[in-house]
């Protein structure tokens, strides 16, 4: 496998205004991309910086990957994203190593990227997300 | 404050090797620099992806601040690096605005980078890092 870049750290909080200020406010960054992923149960916004960016992902309810996330283990890093440009090869390396792949088959991540994920407990502790740009566009990286 | 890059994820392993064989055997990875902070507790590696890195960290004993982190939560994402090019003023400016900086002052990390450390409570649970670059290095970034 190659990995291209480190895509994206995803942070989730309980409240994205709340969020959004503290990167913008007091880090200086400015969201680029907003959006609401009804089946990842995510809103985000996306922060550029350099090649990469800052997701904030807020949970759309309790029951809700991220908001089960949330309620044991409070806000925090939530993923790494790493690009990839063959996320189908990717994946079947990931198997072939014995990795658990969550998704049976990479899905629609924001922007219109494929995204799939590797379960923490394969990958000491991390979620760490594969990504392969799509047709959209998530707000340029500031720095490219 | 203006941050500069994505400078790395700090990631949390119980034992480097084993680590290090995730991150280079399964996600391709190649470690480009190894240290011992002993003032941190630390011994680290640091792989070079992009513009970015993705560091290891592996505690020099139980009571220290990453073997208390891996006791508490597992091995994990232990915090995010950003790149700052003055790390003095960026934290006057966060002091200004209410966060709680760890350090009294910044301390030498990882390649004589300087550096210095955000709460968690002041930052969405996040621990973030700031990173000056020194007159070290750390091993290019493969992309740069």
């Amino acid at each position: 496998m190659r990995l291209g870049r480190l895509d994206h750290v995803g942070i989730a909080v309980n409240d994205l205004a709340a969020g959004r200020a503290f990167y913008e406010g007091v880090l200086g960054l400015e969201a680029a991309h907003e959006e609401v992923l009804e089946e990842q149960g995510v809103h985000e916004l996306l922060f550029p910086l350099g090649d990469s960016w800052v997701q904030l992902v807020a949970p759309l309810g309790p029951d809700t990957p991220v908001g089960r996330f949330l309620a044991k283990r409070g806000e925090g890093v939530h993923h790494v994203g790493y690009a990839v440009t063959d996320i189908a090869g990717a994946l079947e390396g990931l198997r072939a190593s014995g990795m658990e792949v969550i998704e049976p088959a990479p899905r629609i991540g924001s922007g219109g990227t494929v995204v799939a994920f590797v379960h923490p407990s394969s990958a000491h502790g991390v979620l760490v997300e594969l990504v392969e740009e799509g047709t959209g566009h998530r707000g340029r990286p500031s720095g490219a």
